[in-house]
């Protein structure tokens, strides 16, 4: 360990506040102060200055929670976009993730976390309140919280007969217990509307040799096997 | 290499920013800056102006160049200090790296960096003409800019008599071409007033094995054998 000896107070202050990045440490702290020291004063003002801005100023889209400059974000206000497709992450990361993939053309819910009851994390921290009210909307259905939807006859959602047909909820969350948490606690919220949900496909990674594979996935993806496409 | 297909230009300035710190990627500055948008903003707030601060309020040692909150820094205005030995080193890092060892008790003299024609840094671009004029000051003669110390008699500094018997200068540069220059060069400026010049001893590491080491550290490991101290 780097014993702590600084010439200087504020030097000392500033790596106090460095170090508080997750992944780095003390001494790439120091290493970061220096540097910081060693540019010019107007291109350090122009780096604290863009994160204040982004904590200060960023906005989060009224509809799917995701980053936005505007009210609502540019996918949710894409009309080229498969609006009768949730896709449902934990973070504004993931969405950048799926999207650099290319694959996927629907709408996206950020929750903001994952049902974690270690750190004090339960529902009503997520927005699972407003998921739920998209997919009631989607569906033409009251939701469960007695926010009206556009709804045709008096039922609550609990036949699948009067959910939209195409529309589908993807559960993209991580494959841990939190995760499988979260989908299955979202899963009975929303499977009443008649709703069609699915999760990511898990197997063996594109590529990966099946001696290094562990069990777990192994079995999953003898189980999940698909048919042979050529 | 990831996308570039950021979902706020505040974001992507923020990335922008802070993937200007050395060693930091544009994912790595992505999830830092994700971070920092999941921090309450007082904590941002805090972080930007201890760097701010850091950079806008940091003294510089009048006499060592060592960075200081104060004009003289707590090492030269440390009286228990051996007055008599100045160590040169590239940079403050290198000053806190020796103060952990624990085993130096003189005065530090800070270049500012190491001459290097490739980056275009010259002479005098570091403290040289600083820390010659301490030398001449430590051994009582005139400089060669003309800058009067506390001499004797009229001589300039060619004999080595005149020099103070117990002064020392150590050139504690990295072992690097570049460091090797700087040495040498320092050594030109400061040979002619008959002070000891020293340079930090060179060889195997402790507890390195023979083995593993680079054929020139183990020839001059040899050559430069020392008595052996059991």
């Amino acid at each position: 360990m780097y014993k702590e000896n600084y010439p200087s107070k504020l030097l000392e202050e500033a790596v106090d506040a460095i170090n508080m990045l997750p992944g780095v440490g003390r001494r790439s702290a120091l290493r970061l102060a220096l540097h910081l020291l060693r540019q010019p004063q107007e291109n350090v003002h122009h780096f604290t200055a863009a994160i204040n801005s982004l904590r200060d100023e960023v906005k989060y889209c009224r509809v799917c929670r995701m980053i936005s400059d505007d009210e609502i974000c540019s996918i949710c206000s894409d009309n080229s976009r498969d609006r009768n497709t949730i896709c449902v992450v934990e973070s504004v990361r993931d969405v950048m993730s799926i999207e650099n993939t290319g694959q996927y053309h629907g709408l996206y819910h950020v929750l903001g976390g994952i049902i974690s009851p270690i750190n004090g994390i339960g529902p009503s921290d997520l927005t699972i309140r407003e998921l739920v009210a998209r997919v009631a909307e989607l569906c033409g259905k009251e939701d469960g919280y007695g926010n009206a939807a556009d709804l045709a006859d008096g039922e609550t959602g609990d036949g699948a007969m009067n959910g939209n047909a195409g529309a589908e909820v993807i559960l993209a969350l991580s494959g841990d217990v939190e995760g499988e948490t979260t989908s299955f606690y979202i899963y009975r919220q929303i499977s009443g509307f008649g709703i069609k949900v699915s999760s990511l496909a898990r197997g063996l990674g594109f590529g990966d040799d099946l001696e290094y594979a562990d069990e777990l996935t192994l079995g999953r993806s003898i189980v999940n096997r698909q048919a042979f496409r050529p």
